[in-house]
C-alpha cells in the first residue's frame, strides 16, 4: 500500500513527519480554513475542476482568500509523479487552505496523497451498518443563515468525528444525520440517496455540502433510464425504501445494509450504480 | 506590548515561527482537539485550577487522553517565567491538546502566551456593541445528545469566528447567540449576563460552555448582596433588562451597549461587577 506524501503550493515535496503549520495557524487553533478530498485512480484525479470550484466556494462562506489554483494544481501534478500506482491503484487527494497565523493575511496550504481508508475500501462491497443521528438544526432557516457556514466543507469536523466515534461504539460503521423534525440531512463525511419504488431520492442542497458525487448522479442517471430527485426525505423513509446507500468522492457509493439495526433490503439498481459511478474494483 | 511565546509540554520554549503542527494533525485537518484561554495579571495566572478542570472535561467530551496536566503546568511556569511583565502587565495563556497525527494515537501539545486582544481591552471600558444571531439549535435536547459535543471547547470554532466577522460587517463587534425558539445562550467567545430588576440572570449550562468567570461571579456574589440566577432568557429579555454584559475568562467583564442598535442602558451594578471580578485597571 502506498505511503502518504505531502506538497507544497510550489510543487515540492516535504516530509509529512516534518511540521509544516504554525502552533498559532488559525486552521488549528480555530479550525478556521477549508478543505476538499477527491479519489484518483491509476493516476486520474477525479472531478478535479468540480473539486477545485467547490473549495473557492467554501473559501467565499469563510471569507478567506480565494485559494491558489494553480499551486494546487502544481501539488496534485508533484504527487501524482511520485505516486507509486502499481503498488496502490487507488488513492485519496486532499487540499487545506487555512486563514494562516493569527494576525497575518497569510493563508497556509498544502495538498497530502494518501492510501484510501481500508474500512471504506471493504464497504463498497460488503455494505455499511448507520445509525442515524440528531444534527441539532432545520435545512430550512440555516440555509439563510450564512454564520453558520451551511454548506461550507471547513476544517471545523469535530461534531462530525465525534458523530461517527458515537455510531462505531454502538455497533454501527456510519452515520445518517437527521433535523429535530426528522428530515433526512447526510452522513458526517457522504450523502444519502434512497431507492423509494424504484426513484432515487436525495435530500436537498440546502444546509448541506453540494455532494460532486451526488452531482454526477443527477448527470448520468437519464442515460441509464434512472430517475433522480431532490426530495425532503423523512427519516421514517427508510422503513419504507427499496434500499439506499452513502455516497461521497473517497468511497464513490456504499449501500447501507442496517439502519439503526435494522436491516435494509439491497436495492434491485445496486448494480447499475457501481458502474454507472464508476465504483474502482480491487 | 509583549510578544507571543509558544511552550512546550516539557517546559522549553519554542519560536513561534517554527511550525510544531503536522500536515496530517487532526488537529487541523478536522478541527479534532481542545483548547483553553485564561488571563494572567502580573504573573499570577487566573483560575489555573479550574481552566485545567474543564481541558479534561473537554478531552473527555471528544474522548480524546487526559491532558497531561503536568506538562501544561511546566509549559505554564516556562511561558510566565519569559513574558515581560513590566511591559506588558497582562497576558493570555492559551494551551491545545490536539488529537495528534492520522493514525497515530499521539496527542500533540503546546501552550501560548499572548497580549490581550487590544479590541478586548478597549471594550472594557467602552463596552460592546452586539448582535444577536440564531444558532440553530435549541439547547434542549442538545445536552443529551453528547454527539454534538455540547460544552466542550474544541478547536473547531469555524462558525464562532464566521459570527463575529458577520457583525463586524454590520457595525457590531460581538455577538450573543439565541436559539431558533428566541432563548438566549452565550457569544462565540463568551458568556451574557443580563440585569433585570437588579437580579443577575445568566442562561443554564445546557448545551453551553460552562463559563468560569460565570461560576466565580456566582461565588462571590453572595457577599455583595447580589443575587445571581441561571434562567431560561429569551431575546425579548434585552427590552426590559436594566443592563448586560459579556463575560470570559481574558474579557473579564464588557458592558454591552447595543444590541441590534439599540442602546441598552448602563447597570447600576457594573462598578460593584467590575470590582468584584476584578477587571484590571490599566
Amino acid at each position: 500500500m502506498g505511503t502518504k506524501l505531502l506538497a507544497l503550493l510550489d510543487g515540492t515535496l516535504a516530509d509529512p513527519a516534518l511540521p509544516i503549520v504554525r502552533a498559532d495557524d488559525e486552521g488549528v487553533t480555530r479550525g478556521d480554513g477549508i478543505f476538499e478530498a477527491l479519489l484518483v485512480v491509476d493516476a486520474q484525479p477525479r472531478d478535479l475542476d468540480a473539486h477545485l470550484a467547490r473549495f473557492a466556494v467554501s473559501a467565499d462562506k469563510l471569507e478567506l482568500p480565494a485559494p491558489d489554483e494553480a499551486g494546487f494544481r502544481r501539488a496534485t501534478d508533484a504527487l501524482l509523479e511520485a505516486w507509486n500506482w502499481k503498488a496502490d491503484r487507488e488513492a485519496v487527494l486532499r487540499f487545506f487552505w487555512t486563514r494562516g497565523p493569527e494576525g497575518t493575511s497569510e493563508p497556509n496550504a498544502w495538498a497530502i496523497i494518501a492510501p484510501l481508508d481500508e474500512a471504506l475500501r471493504r464497504q463498497r462491497s460488503a455494505g455499511v451498518r448507520v445509525m442515524l443521528l440528531d444534527r441539532g438544526f432545520e435545512p430550512v432557516p440555516v440555509e439563510n443563515q450564512p454564520w453558520l457556514l451551511p454548506g461550507a466543507k471547513s476544517l471545523s469536523y469535530a461534531v462530525n468525528m465525534a458523530a461517527k466515534r458515537y455510531a462505531r461504539e454502538r455497533g454501527a460503521e456510519d452515520v445518517v444525520f437527521y433535523s429535530p423534525s426528522g428530515r433526512l440531512l447526510e452522513g458526517p463525511t457522504c450523502s444519502v440517496v434512497l431507492d423509494i419504488d424504484g426513484v432515487l431520492h436525495t435530500p436537498p442542497f440546502e444546509a448541506i455540502l453540494r455532494s460532486i458525487t451526488v452531482q454526477t448522479l443527477f448527470q448520468q442517471a437519464p442515460a441509464e433510464g434512472l430517475d433522480v430527485q431532490f426530495s425532503v426525505l423523512d427519516r421514517s423513509d427508510f422503513e419504507r425504501c427499496r434500499g439506499a446507500w452513502l455516497l461521497s468522492s473517497t468511497r464513490v457509493l456504499t449501500r447501507i445494509t442496517h439502519v439503526d439495526g435494522h436491516p435494509l433490503p439491497a436495492s434491485l439498481l445496486d448494480s447499475t450504480l457501481k458502474r454507472m459511478l464508476g465504483v474502482p474494483s480491487r
